[in-house]
């Protein structure tokens, strides 16, 4: 029996790009199963496909997890494939960092391979879709039983490329952030992870001081939208374990007019 | 073998919440198919999820239906499974009338269960995402066999949350509905059952005068778009048995400047 | 073991078409894998469905392929199951052109049944959703291991109806074609094939004038997007074999404000 995949890419719905990597797959390992977490990936951020890869990863299956935002697609950056040190995970997509929290994650890399010139590959290897010709094939060879070291040149881990989000500062009840990315619901994620919580002086029912370009409001810090009034603006703590901005029923990001990478003050009152 | 498991949701595309999900259910019941019926949803449109999900569900294999659009995830809503009075399925989703007119369509409730604290979650349970942490591993449980008193406790079903659509208002060739969705096609689906026709008057082939907002245009009422003309307005019945308005070849939501909710007339002529 | 069934219509994702078909496919052939394409063809685009069909077709493995963009539902135009001379492929899907650059890429027709009367068809036959009621249905059944002739009453392959995209003029260094589709990356495809890259004139490396409507600019001609700096126009042979307009890290759709249907004139200098 295969392994399973879980893809996760910025290739979108509206092109085929997705279903004929999803295609080529079905072709080398039929018996896969392939697990779309999303292709939604805004086009090119690294760091946002980085941040949803690291905090999907927990929740699927071992096996082979494939992930492609590839600006560099044709230049020199290498292609890769990761295995980790805590459970039986590969990670296969291009070495620009979009792996590494993932890895990081998972105990950090204990074996990598450049796939570049892998013998798994499709040729002709075009310039523009490497997920097609290199990295869905390498996936799928994984996921039926190929081992690491016959899917390419062996590296030095530590050589891998590292994705680092912005250190948060939070100090003394005042906490500045970029928002890293906005969902369809609304919702803004904010780079200040669980563990940074201590230093923002947040207390759960309190209210906070959120100050965007747009100016400051008042929110409140709740556990669940459903905690405070339609309309009202709330910090919270995230599924994936970011503060995070929402409107009960509304939309922060258009409350705020917020985007990814615009910066935040949050003050505790 | 697992049971199949269908899945609807507003979680939308961009984000990664349905493949999570996805991802969920792969990790508890490997073998369970899933089948996306759609995430696209309107964000938190109870009544427009429920009603494409009991129009979809005669065509869906037996099994597990995991149905989400969930505006009150972390207030006091409860979570259900239930099972159907009429062939083997069983519903995994919000309490607040999603599930609904699918549960009335296949017999009605004859055994239902809280899975708010079911054995099978996830935790720590997050206050903003019982998608991943409570609805799909009661439902990837369920799939691979566990029977439904060991997934949450008893509920008497009569005390599920009900949806009722506005009940129609159609008499002597003159009827008033809203629009209840509007597709990619450009098409108005109308909350007009198939039941209801009599009362419209409507007769094949003849006209009649749509009013809308925007003023009133004449239509005719049509088996298939492509028995009138190009660009002509029509009514006919649509595939999941409601009136609906189209334009062949175009658009009646922008030739109408319709949007879901608002109301519109008939008159036979 | 059931074949597996690839599937690609301009069904979309705010919708429950494609689901629903996923759902018929799941209840008539359990084992059978379904590999989406994409649903996100533009509505009504035959064209453009059928050159991303038939370029994706040989990285899919051989079996059912259910391609539905139908802007004709409901008329006279026949329905389709097709038997391709190499490799055992079947295509599924309205007569209208969109089968057509796949079947003529896999050797021609050998074998062709009309499906729209089909005894797998589904009943009542809605006016509007073939998709649902005659051609997953159909798909399923072959998948399952039904034989071509009993999807449907025998057809001279001849009669098929033909897609064939505008030749392309292009000789002594001057090619003009038309933007065939437009990407997620901005990118534009131009109805200019490999065969055709020597009457253009254009030489790696070397600039090319580039003319569009919105005014002429100088691009270069290169293989990767990476190659040229960020910010630049190039002219590429894309990963399905047409030449093609991007900008690295940029938007040549932006750039040069195209769509699909312009036309473009490339003067190699």
């Amino acid at each position: 029996m295969a392994l399973p995949v879980t893809f996760l890419s910025d290739y979108g719905y509206d092109d085929e790009f997705a279903g004929v990597c999803r295609a080529v797959i079905a072709r080398i390992a039929p018996d896969a199963a392939v697990v779309d977490l999303t292709h939604g990936i805004a086009r090119h951020d690294v760091g946002g496909g980085a941040l949803v890869l690291a905090a999907a990863l927990p929740y699927t299956p071992p096996g082979v997890h494939l992930a492609i935002v590839d600006p560099g697609v044709g230049s020199p950056r290498r292609a890769l494939a990761v295995r980790m040190a805590t459970e039986e995970r590969i990670l296969v997509g291009p070495d620009n960092g979009l792996l590494w929290p993932a890895i990081a994650r998972f105990g950090g890399p204990v074996e990598a391979v450049d796939v570049s010139l892998s013998p798994f590959r499709l040729e002709p290897i075009s310039a523009t879709f490497h997920g097609r010709d290199i990295f869905a094939p390498v996936a799928a060879n994984l996921a039926r039983g190929a081992v690491l070291r016959e899917a390419g040149h062996s590296l030095d881990p530590a050589e891998l490329e590292r994705f680092e989000p912005a250190p948060t500062r939070a100090e003394r009840g005042v906490a500045t952030a970029p928002v890293v990315r906005v969902d369809r619901f609304g919702n803004a994620i904010l780079g200040i992870a669980e563990a940074d919580l201590p230093a923002t002086g947040l207390l759960l029912g309190h209210p906070v001081e959120v100050e965007a370009a747009s100016g400051a409001r008042e929110a409140i810090y709740a556990r669940a939208f459903a905690e405070v009034a339609e309309g009202q603006l709330l910090v919270y703590l995230d599924s994936t374990g970011w503060l995070a901005l929402a409107v009960n029923r509304g939309s922060a990001v258009e409350l705020l007019g917020l985007a990814a990478g615009d910066e935040v003050t949050l003050r505790a009152e």
